[in-house]
Order: C-alpha cells, then sequence, then structure tokens
C-alpha cells in the first residue's frame, strides 16, 4: 500500500471535488481511497509520501491524439494541405530504429508533462508497445494505416492486424492496439472495412483522423459526394469504438452524427492554429453531445507535448472564436484533459478521475512555483484559485510526481526507470541521422491533395 | 570577464545570426564579443562557463505590459468591462506590502523564465524599485495612475513625480521610472498633461494602456468624439517617447498614427483571449511601421508570466486571425520578445540582442528536454530546427541561467541572490491576507464603464 498524504486534490469526480487537506490511498495498481486526512485509513506499513501541503495532484492527463516523431521544427510554415506531402518524406524514411527512438524520446516527454496515457498514431509500432511496456505509461497504438497509391509507404491492415495480435492488451493492459486509418485520401474503402473488421473480431478500437482543415473537407465533398463525416458513416465507421482526430470544419448535422454514434472527438488545438486550419467548434459539439478530449498532435506540428498548454491554448481559442470571455473555463479544460480523454478511449471507469477502484494513475504538481502562488480557498475550503493556476499557469515541468497503475514513473521531476541522458543523446543521433535520409528524399515529394 | 563557451548563440542581430559553436564574452555589465569559439580571444583569468553544446544562449526577454499582483485565478470568466471593476477591488485594499510581496513573487517568476527586463504598471512602485534593486533584473515602472472620481484609489501624479526623483535611473540605471496613466476613462485629462509634463522635465517615458476592448473603444468615442488614440494625440501623447499597451479595437489609421509618431505597441496576446478582447490585428500593425512587442499583462489575467509561451500563443493566434499558417513564424516571435521589446523601451541599442558593446543581459537554456530535441543543423550550419522549438517547444522552466547587467541571478534554474522558498511563503502569507481583504471589499464594487 502507498499513501499520498497532506496533499491537494483534484479528484475530476463526477462533482469535481477538490480536497484540501487529502489522502490518497493505493492498494497495487489501483485507487483504495481518496478522502480526508484523517479520514481515511492508512494501514501503519504503507509507504508514505507525505506532501505537507506544498504539492498538488491531479489525474494522469490523457493526450487523444499524438504522432510520435523524432522530426520536428522543419516542416513549418505550411498550411496542412500543402504540409502533409512534406511531412510524408519522414514515412517514406523511417526505420523501426527511427520509430523506437521516437517513441523513447516522445513517452519520455509525455510523462514528465504529467501525461499518464497517449493515443498513438505512427509506424512500427511493435517498437512502440516494447518501449511504453518498458517505461510503464499506458498507450493506445493506432498504426499509420493507407494504401492508396501513391502512397504505399505507410502501415497495411496486415501489419495493424499482426500488431494486435502481438502486443494487444499486453503489459497488464496497459498497452492496448487499435485498428488505424490515416484519412479517407490516403486508405482505400477496403482498408475501412478490414479495421471494421478487426474491430469486430478483436475488440479493439478505431482511431482515424477527421476532416481537419476546410480544404479536405471541400475535396472529400468533390471527390465522394459527402462530408467525411457521412462518408465514415457509409462504411460504418460511425460508433462509440471511434475516436477521431481534429474535426476543425465539421457542420452542425455532422456533429450530430458524431454524438448520436458516440463517437469522440480528439480536439488539437495547438495544432489546429499552427497548420492554419483555424479553431474547432468545440463549444458547439459539446452542446451536440460529442465528447471532446484533448490532444497534442505531437512534436511535428505543436511543437510540444504538454497538456497543460493544451489546456491554456484550448480556452483561449475557444474564447476568441466565440468572443465570449466566459466560454471554456478551467473545470471544463480539466476534465477535456482527463476524463473526456478516458472517454474517448472507453476507459472512463478506470482512468480519468481519482476515484476508489480505479487505476492507480496519479500525478503531483509542486506548488512551489511562483505562478501558483498564492493558494486561496473559499470559507469552506472547497473551492480554490489554484484550479486556475492548474489550468492557466502550469508548466509540465512542474510536475514532480506520475504515478501509472500504481508504479512511481517520475519522481522529483525525472524518470525513475530510465536514463534520460542516454535517450536524449539517442534522439539526437537517431534524429540527425533520419533527419538526413528525409532532406535526401526531398526529390520524391507528391502534389498536396487538392481538387 | 566571463566567457561563455561552446553555446548556441541566437544573436538576434539584424540578420539573425546564429552560432552553432560560439563563445560569448563578458566584460563587467557589457558583452565585449560573441563570435565562434575559437576566434573570440578568451583571457587565460576569465571565468569560463562551457556549456558543452548542450546549452543555447538568447538575449533576455523583455515583458512589456504587466502587472504585478498577488491576486490570480478570482477575477475569471469575466471580458474586460465586467472585470475592471472587479480588478479595482484589489486596488482598493492594496498595501505597500502587498506590493512588495507582489512584486518579489512576480519578479522572481519573470527571472526564471528567463525574463530580464519587466515594463510594470502597478501601484507603490517604490518597492518595485527596491525589490528589482535587490534581485537585479531591468525594469520599467510606470505607476497605475488615476484621479477621474471615484477612482481615487490609485497612485497620484504627485506619487508619480516621487518615484521618478527618488528612483529614476538608480541601480546601475536597471530600474527606470516613467510617467503611467491608466486609461483615458480612469485619468484626467489633467493628469495627461502633467504626465507630459514629467516627460519634458525629466526626460522618462509614458506608458498607458491604448483601446482593449471594442466596448471601451464604442464607450470612447461616444463620450470624446473620437478613437482613444485620437484623443491620445489630441492630448500630446503620441511620440517616439510613448507605449501602449494591448490596441486590440484599432483601426489602420489609428496604426498610421501611432506608426508616425514612432510609438510602440505591447501586444498581449494571452490576456487579449483571456478578456474577451480577441486577437489584435498585430500583422496590420507591423504592416502600417507600428514596433510590436509582447507582453504578459501578469499574473491576473494571464495567469503566468513565461514569454515563451506568449510568443507561442501569440503566433497561434495570429496564424488563426489571419487564416495564414504562414503568419508570425519563429523568427518573427523571437524579435517580437526581444530587440523590439528593447526598442519598445527606447534601449535598442542597449538590450534586445546579443552583439558586442551591449549591456550583457544574456539567457542559457538547458537542450536537456525532450522536446528540444534533436538538434539539426544545414550544411553550412547556420540554421537549425532548434529555432522553432525555442519558440514553440520551450517551457520557461527550461532557462537554467540569467545574466543581467552581466550578473548572475539565476543558476541551475535557481536564484542566486535570494532564498525562493522564503519568497514563496511570504507571497502565500501576505496574499491570503490580501486576498480577504479585497472580498471583504466586494460590497464597494463600481458599474463597469459602459454607456
Amino acid at each position: 500500500m502507498q499513501a499520498i498524504e497532506h496533499v491537494i486534490v483534484f479528484t475530476v469526480d463526477d462533482a469535481n471535488t477538490v480536497i484540501d487537506d487529502a489522502t490518497i490511498l493505493i492498494d497495487g495498481d489501483r485507487i483504495a481511497a481518496v478522502g480526508r486526512t484523517g479520514e481515511v485509513a492508512v494501514p501503519p506499513d504503507a509507504e508514505v509520501i507525505d506532501c505537507e501541503g506544498r504539492f498538488t495532484a491531479l489525474p494522469g492527463l490523457v493526450d487523444t491524439h499524438n504522432h510520435s516523431s523524432l522530426i520536428r521544427g522543419v516542416d513549418e510554415n505550411l498550411d496542412l494541405v500543402d504540409w502533409l506531402p512534406v511531412y510524408d518524406l519522414e514515412h517514406r524514411t523511417c526505420t523501426p530504429e527511427d520509430a523506437r527512438q521516437a517513441y523513447r524520446l516522445g513517452y519520455m516527454e509525455c510523462l514528465l508533462n504529467g501525461t499518464t496515457t497517449v493515443q498513438d498514431m505512427h509506424r512500427f509500432m511493435d517498437q512502440a508497445a516494447q518501449v511504453a511496456g518498458e517505461m510503464g505509461l499506458r498507450v493506445f497504438l493506432a498504426p499509420y494505416a493507407a494504401d492508396v497509391p501513391p502512397y504505399d509507404f505507410f502501415e497495411t491492415s496486415e501489419s495493424n492486424e499482426r500488431l494486435i495480435r502481438d502486443w494487444h492488451n499486453s503489459f497488464d493492459g496497459r498497452v492496448q492496439v487499435e485498428a488505424g486509418i490515416e484519412d479517407v485520401f490516403y486508405s482505400s474503402a477496403d482498408m475501412y472495412r478490414r479495421a471494421l473488421d478487426m474491430h469486430e473480431r478483436y475488440g479493439v478500437r478505431i482511431h482515424t483522423h477527421g476532416p481537419e482543415h476546410a480544404e479536405e473537407e471541400a475535396t472529400a465533398r468533390s471527390r465522394f459526394g459527402m462530408s467525411i463525416i457521412e462518408l465514415l458513416r457509409s462504411r460504418g465507421f460511425l460508433g462509440d469504438f471511434l475516436s477521431l482526430g481534429h474535426c476543425v470544419p465539421i457542420s452542425r448535422s455532422d456533429m450530430d452524427l458524431v454524438a448520436e454514434a458516440g463517437a469522440s472527438i480528439c480536439h488539437c488545438p495547438i495544432s489546429a492554429a499552427k497548420l492554419g486550419c483555424g479553431t474547432a467548434p468545440v463549444r458547439d459539439m459539446m452542446a451536440a453531445g460529442v465528447n471532446v478530449s484533448l490532444g497534442s498532435d505531437g512534436p511535428i506540428d505543436n511543437n510540444s507535448m504538454d497538456l497543460f498548454q493544451e489546456m491554456k491554448v484550448g480556452s483561449l481559442m475557444q474564447k476568441v472564436r466565440y468572443a465570449d470571455a466566459k466560454a471554456f473555463d478551467a473545470t471544463t479544460m480539466l476534465r477535456m484533459a482527463t476524463i473526456n480523454g478516458a472517454r474517448t478511449l472507453g476507459m472512463e471507469h478506470e482512468i480519468g478521475s481519482l476515484e476508489a477502484g480505479k487505476k492507480a494513475d496519479v500525478i503531483l504538481i509542486s506548488l512551489d512555483h511562483p505562478s501558483l502562488r498564492p493558494v486561496c480557498w473559499n470559507e469552506s475550503r472547497t473551492e480554490t484559485n489554484l484550479l486556475w493556476a492548474l489550468v492557466f499557469a502550469t508548466q509540465g515541468g512542474f510536475v514532480d510526481t506520475v504515478i501509472v497503475d500504481g508504479a512511481t514513473l517520475v519522481r522529483h521531476g525525472h524518470l525513475t526507470r530510465m536514463d534520460e541522458r542516454e535517450i536524449l543523446d539517442d534522439a539526437q543521433r537517431q534524429g540527425a541521422d533520419w533527419m538526413r535520409r528525409r532532406n535526401a528524399a526531398a526529390g520524391r515529394i507528391l502534389a498536396p491533395i487538392r481538387d
């Protein structure tokens, strides 16, 4: 048993309960109890972390749309449709070792920033399974599968199925495999059928891209005679097993289709702004009943993976989009980064909040940073300004401790199980090499998908 | 003499020169040389920091619009015009000790995030002068002066003039005092005259608020029969001695007035979004020839002071506003946070870039963070993807070392001259007390300024 004592807890339960002096009791991989210190019975032999009121606990953050990579800071200043062919270059040249080092570096970044669960779409994902297994974080792996010529340099339905057989539900269930699909332009109707088939036969979830840029949506309408969401529906994809990246250009009727199906949208506010897509209509999505979670979209077009920043920027973008300072308050953002993310992955009964019976995915944030002070309370000590500081004044680097499945993966801001310097140096070497190979392939750049 | 060796330098000179293996030689408070390691002659007795290629150096960042405070995370979910009367409560109740602790906490936050110069507008600024003097950072102090009834609880022209006499150009010139004015609603025409008089008699600069929210601009037009910028011009305020906070709602002709006068605009993208003001038309401002720098607007409505984040959000907001992924690239943002900030303060020949002869205001950022890796170069090693990582993937907390006027104020991420824990604990105690007094004054809240 482990006990985290004298900690300020944001439970993110249905009532958004905050406890000013709490104890979290952890039994193995599960939370045994969360309550006021003194009211939770702590066994005498429990291993105790005494937070002395100088730390706050949150549920581990959930990054529901990510693309691991070692290539960052080069595909810049491009709108999405022009960016994709440039991004393709790294897929043309990606090796299993490139992918492995990308997973090591990326998952290290996620963990250090308090992200305990990542939905990742990339290549050679057997490497991701092994890296995540060793590092201890929770991952949902959706291979980047594509087959429409000339996009024959991605994962295939076959490699996706192999990944499911080899790694789905491994490492005590922390590694989950999905059926992954790039999008309606890169992937054929047959590939969608086979993904659905994998979902039915193996019970895996499906992750793919929804409409990201208005240009894409226009091209889809001209090529398929319907919106991307309608096309997904026609292919049997709209169900509660589906999560969709982006969905920036999306009509109200398409939102209704997504909501009725119980599918989720993984909103990536930074990437959407950066790639010229604009700001997704998240308030309307939520009003339509869609579950919306947050995603970083990975190092390639963010260029970091820090859900604290994503919460802040996500809120600011919605306030601007709807010209309303009241839009997307701190509580809404915190829920998007935690329990909504859990729901996107079908895990809302297992992770996403700090409640007895759930998996022990807990992060501790040090309050010894000037931007988090002073911490003040209302008279009944049930509400605190710290809520806003967590969403609007916290850097990922303020995360001190990360616990996943009851295991401490980060302590005092550093990985406990792996040598950070070795990961950084390996990524530096491999990344520079991959970059050279990628640059050498620049002559093979394809035309943008634009009618 | 001090020598920083084997460091990647972003000089932010006119050519945006980057040196992959540089030496910065510092003589007292000035930069003696910046050049390739081996080509800069380092005296044998120089104190050497060997960066081993694992750090990058930038000019110290310049936060050109800030309001120190200990009150954060409570005036939330409000549009600017409704927010101001709530914000007023902290001014009604502010004591010199409140202000002192706000300066200690705030300047600590700025320094730890690599900000070496702050233009601050707040109260009891003799406290700010002393705190900044002791901490060692560079400040421009513009008192929050107001006199239109019932706004009689701010600074006055008299206290402003006293501050100039007592503290202007103190601490080797690191502490500069300005004539400060709240805005056209809080401050009378007479107060503007007296500010101009102080500028003329003491040679001090002037800092005030430009139009922030469209509602304010509309109220000004109805009350004064002209735009806020036109009103400032009619009061003789438009000159190269003036810097204006915000200017979110600003017409093209008003931009021309600002540009012709050589005044600068302090753009606060996060605060503008948060308070429902929207996104300032910065591309148009720059096209009109206005110098635009960055500001955090302080803890009250940001809620942090991290110019790395401000650069990223500033870029993203402009990309969305102009629906153009090419807008506001990393170089533009880095210049806004450094040399443009220096220009806003009339200091472009002294700070804002790393060049021989300038003041030694240097920050070192550790590259041992996953979001900054891998660092890659073009063949001639004159361009690097690190540029983008600095603007889009750097947390303020990655700053390892901060040097101002040649003195090392932060080393290994911590203040060298002051006890951080003491500052935090003092701010916690004083802030909680101030919050209680502020809450007790809630009955005295004024009506919003709205016609």
